[in-house]
């Protein structure tokens, strides 16, 4: 089986957004063992879409179209899509309620251009769309072919992928595709050739699985993958790579495939029935906002003190006057004094803090842009001692960079404590 | 005159990497009043590359192909563009000479595989590769055409569009460039259907400028476009247009082209000389994340309150216990209180309070997921009153959007406000 994707909107053409859907429908594809030999992106013309579809129809078994399923009059992909197929769009009743139904529950006004939304081609299988108004739709054509469509805005083309499309196809291929079986591991606190360096060897002879590395913002990611019948034997031919690996590198590995620090710092919280605060400057609330990405995180964490301005500090956090007149803001006394401020008046059992110099200004010979302290303070627990420890690194990038990697630090701090690696 | 795009690369049907290429060409493009119509993607493969390369010819004035420049045996665009345009290969010895000195410098040696890099189509010019071993090539092909190889690498193929495209495409079109002009306005606090309705006119009637709605999350963002020989030309004539969509919505535009909400109400507060504070309950930072993104937020930004536990909305902000029995942590008493609270504390002139429910769990009939009650407090000052403001909002998608759009509308409020709409 092979597909051919297709991508409508004149954005695209301008370059006013980046195709991140071209890069996860391929990769989904490959994982499914489905074929692609050609992408295409057209813009809001229905001439050029209709030669467009009419053309990855005469090469590929299913065309995967993406984009110009909203509600105004330049997404034309629906009635475009019909017209290639000859099935007539008719106003489908089911849609039509829901979509009411969806409005009334926001206090919204339905508006006669959302109507169009629910127009389906005769014989197409409609595809919820649990993020938006634009449902997905599956049009059979000739020969056994199909056109998928799918609406361009990620967040609601992957899930309606994952839920709708993937079964589909997977039924289309007999149930049983040969499928990538792939396995992640992810790293904190390692560069991406300091990790490819203590591995050299296993990446030079890698043959089945393949190993590649990923560089993410503060992170390192290493994926393993093989072709398999089936996951289970995939994962088992995977297994002793890996288990090669976390002898050499198992400190700084935090997670696999979807696990997310900020679930893995939660996770270890629970297990051990802790709490955490944090007290933030240069991250500014962003390490609050990982943490409570986390569904569920209420359980654990109780409160964030961004003390942006100095005088906040000292007044939220207790920091003395004087430890910032003597080191400065950006200093490991003072991050230790937040992170302690932050323990004893959120009343937790861990605090965070991070001071530094996010940029562009603010930099000096002494702290320049890029300088982040973190504090940590603890009660102890069990085995885990109690203290104060401060900690300053340099981080590289741009304003929006040295932010996050701060926060994946600080995180990643959390979980080093919550191991017994601090100190 | 128009071009197409075309991009060579099996990693790119699989999703390793993401077609970064594709934006940029098309920026540029925009900006040099080319026009695409189509943007191709095929992989490695010589039969399936010479069928794109000839429809492309078939359609464009001049065919762009990126990729498949390198010294290895899958790189086979220059071979499959020399047969296309019936232009043998001739081995450069200029281009020998340069390449055996690259090498000799970095104390390298040079491959057999290399030498095919100078290899060149008769009547083809050369285009010096400043950061690889790869140079570019522009090939002349029938009735005046041409088709221009760029290296795949963005660190290569960017300067060499930039220095030697550029000029060869500005010459093509007689020296003087049509461009593009572009103003983006974006709104806030009205969706994107409700926003087409109020244009509808205009948007069925476009032709000079072109208008374009785009959703974004919690925004709607309205493209007006033209075409002129220079930026005040066309912004002259997208003006009157532009008058007649803010005399209509006006009240929930906040800024054009690349303002951030962020940056506008930094602006708002800069000017009045204010200073602001937040309190997050379903937000948990994401309001400070976004107001400290701007640089120099320091001057206005001083605290905030990330309230996760009913507790800490008691002990930091002084929520009183009894109001959260009576009405719930999530209703627009408790928003006023943090507000309030919020305003107090931190010694702020502009205080603004999110509780929410950002699901997955935790909703219930009466505050179903999606619920965010938002609350403002004021010193007031000059034409602004003094006071303490709830509303509830009632948003979509996941957690992650619920949270984003909250974000979106605690900023919002904040500039409405600083703008006399509230109350």
């Amino acid at each position: 089986m092979n597909a051919e994707l297709v991508f409508v909107g004149t954005e695209l053409l301008l370059g006013e957004i980046l195709n991140t859907n071209a890069q996860y429908l391929s990769q989904q594809l490959a994982q499914l063992g489905v074929d692609v030999h050609h992408q295409v992106v057209v813009g809001d013309n229905a001439e050029r879409l209709r030669a467009v579809l009419q053309q990855a129809l005469g090469r590929a078994d299913v065309v995967i179209a993406c984009g110009g399923l909203g509600p105004t009059d330049d997404d034309l992909t629906r009635e475009v899509a019909a017209a290639v197929t000859g099935r007539p769009l008719q106003l489908d009743q089911g849609l039509l309620r829901d979509l009411e139904a969806w409005f009334a529950v926001r206090g919204r006004r339905m508006t006669e251009n959302n109507r169009r939304q629910c127009m389906v081609p005769a014989g197409a299988t409609v595809l919820p769309n649990d993020r938006g108004t634009a449902p997905g739709l599956i049009i059979p054509a000739e020969g056994g072919k199909a056109v998928v469509l799918l609406p361009g805005p990620p967040g609601e083309l992957q899930p309606m992928f994952a839920h709708h499309v993937v079964p589909y196809l997977t039924a289309r291929n007999g149930g049983r595709p040969l499928r990538l079986v792939t396995r992640t591991l992810r790293f904190v606190g390692i560069g991406e050739s300091a990790l490819a360096d203590r591995l050299k060897d296993l990446l030079a002879g890698q043959s089945d699985p393949t190993l590649a590395t990923y560089s993410k913002t503060g992170e390192v990611h290493l994926r393993l993958a093989t072709r398999a019948a089936g996951q289970e034997e995939g994962l088992a031919r995977i297994a002793p790579v890996e288990a090669e690996i976390r002898a050499r590198l198992g400190r700084y590995l935090y997670g696999v495939d979807d696990e997310d620090l900020a679930a893995v710092v939660g996770r270890l919280l629970t297990e051990r029935g802790l709490t955490v605060a944090t007290a933030e400057s240069c991250t500014g609330g962003l390490v609050a906002k990982r943490i409570t990405d986390v569904a569920g995180s209420s359980a654990y964490f109780r409160m964030a003190f961004v003390t942006y301005a100095a005088e906040a500090k000292v007044q939220f956090l207790g920091v003395p006057e004087a430890l910032i007149a003597a080191h400065g803001v950006v200093s490991e006394p003072v991050a230790r004094a937040m992170a302690q401020g932050a323990l004893e008046r959120a009343g937790v059992d861990v605090a965070v803090a991070t001071t530094g110099v996010a940029g562009p200004g603010g930099g000096t010979p002494e702290t320049p842009v890029g300088t982040v302290c973190f504090g940590l303070a603890a009660r102890g627990a069990g085995a885990l001692s109690p203290g104060v420890w401060a900690e300053t690194v340099r981080l590289y990038g741009d304003r929006e960079e040295v932010r996050e990697r701060a926060a994946v630090h600080a995180l990643a701090l959390v979980r080093r404590y919550l191991l017994g690696l601090v100190p």
